[in-house]
């Protein structure tokens, strides 16, 4: 693709370089911008540095949180002994939709990923082992997706943690094998946490 | 879809305001652009501020621009009295990788669309007319995307400057109606320009 301009050709390779936009999507994109107000592309530059310099992460579970301590975590209703481990915060919307879950979770930021080279290191397993040591759980509820990073994943933290004196369970699948959690009704995910299964079970499933 | 964090939702409104982005793309691009590098988010940021403030559009032929004038019309090889009429520059990007043209252009920024409120006045007519009155054109190739649009938009162009001693055609259709040109293939294209056709013969069509 050859530019008129240096600008846009700047402007549309780093649009392109976010996951899933092709080089035509992002030339669309942006010369959408180019026919909106100043104030439109302002904005959207503004948001997106100010997200990314003032956002914090949950000191407790990781969650994206404009504070030191996440709503969740911070909600005295909540109960910090039940602790749901998911990948991202996206899992956390799709479960907190439901309205059937009053634990509080553990954000790993990924799944262990041997060909991407994400190891246990590049997760949050070490703080989570740390809050299981400390006698503060009683219950970890796996809630990653079912796919081979998933249960590898599950099954690290299950040998970390299996000494410890906490129960374990991984989330009821009414949802078909392989599906990411985000894409799930409410309903299924919501029944799949009411019916969440002792991790050894899902073991030998 | 409710967040733990104002600035995530507002970073993921600002991204799901560019067409053809919902939410749940929205927010994938900003957790994406979140698990990298500052400097990415920075990088993206001031190449859309950059363009935005910088950018210039061409004093002759309304094309996007670093300079006052456009590689394009500073260019002395190509023939300043036969004007290509496009509607944006995606469509100047195709004809050029044709590499069968040796012409100008003149950028109109849209179609006539009544539906959506675009007038003659919204698009750069008035400044093409006034390049015809000055006796700069021999040639009018009208080169819009062959919906009702396009040719509203050609036919008032060509009463505007029927009575000038113009010859005004319109490319070559080997690509179907309604096809839009920038996803023609090179070759078709190319020919549609060469093959190009006096404007009242595609009239009768
Ligand atoms: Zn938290
Ligand atoms: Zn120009």
């Amino acid at each position: 693709m050859e530019f008129s301009s240096k600008l846009l050709q700047e402007a549309v390779e780093q649009v392109s370089f976010l996951p899933g936009i092709g080089k035509r999507t992002a030339l669309r994109l942006v010369l959408h911008l180019l026919n909106q107000d100043q104030e439109v592309t302002t904005d959207l530059a503004k948001s997106l540095l100010d997200l990314k310099l003032k956002i914090k992460r949950c000191k407790n579970c990781h969650n994206i949180s404009d504070s030191e301590i996440c709503d969740i975590c911070a909600n005295p209703k909540r109960d910090q002994s039940i602790v749901c481990v998911v990948e991202d915060i996206r899992d956390i919307m799709a479960i907190e939709n439901t309205e059937q879950y009053r634990g509080v979770y553990h954000v790993l930021n990924g799944k262990i990923n041997p060909i991407e080279g994400i190891g246990p290191n590049d997760l949050t397993i070490e703080s989570l082992t740390q809050k299981a040591k400390e006698g503060q759980i009683n219950e970890i509820i796996f809630a990653l997706s079912s796919t081979m990073e998933g249960d590898t994943t599950n099954f690290y933290i299950y040998k970390q943690i299996e000494n410890f004196d906490i129960k374990m369970s991984t989330i009821a699948r009414g949802i078909s094998v392989g599906d990411e959690l985000e894409f799930a009704d409410e309903v299924t995910l919501g029944r799949s946490i009411v019916h969440r299964i002792p991790f050894e079970k899902s073991l030998k499933a």
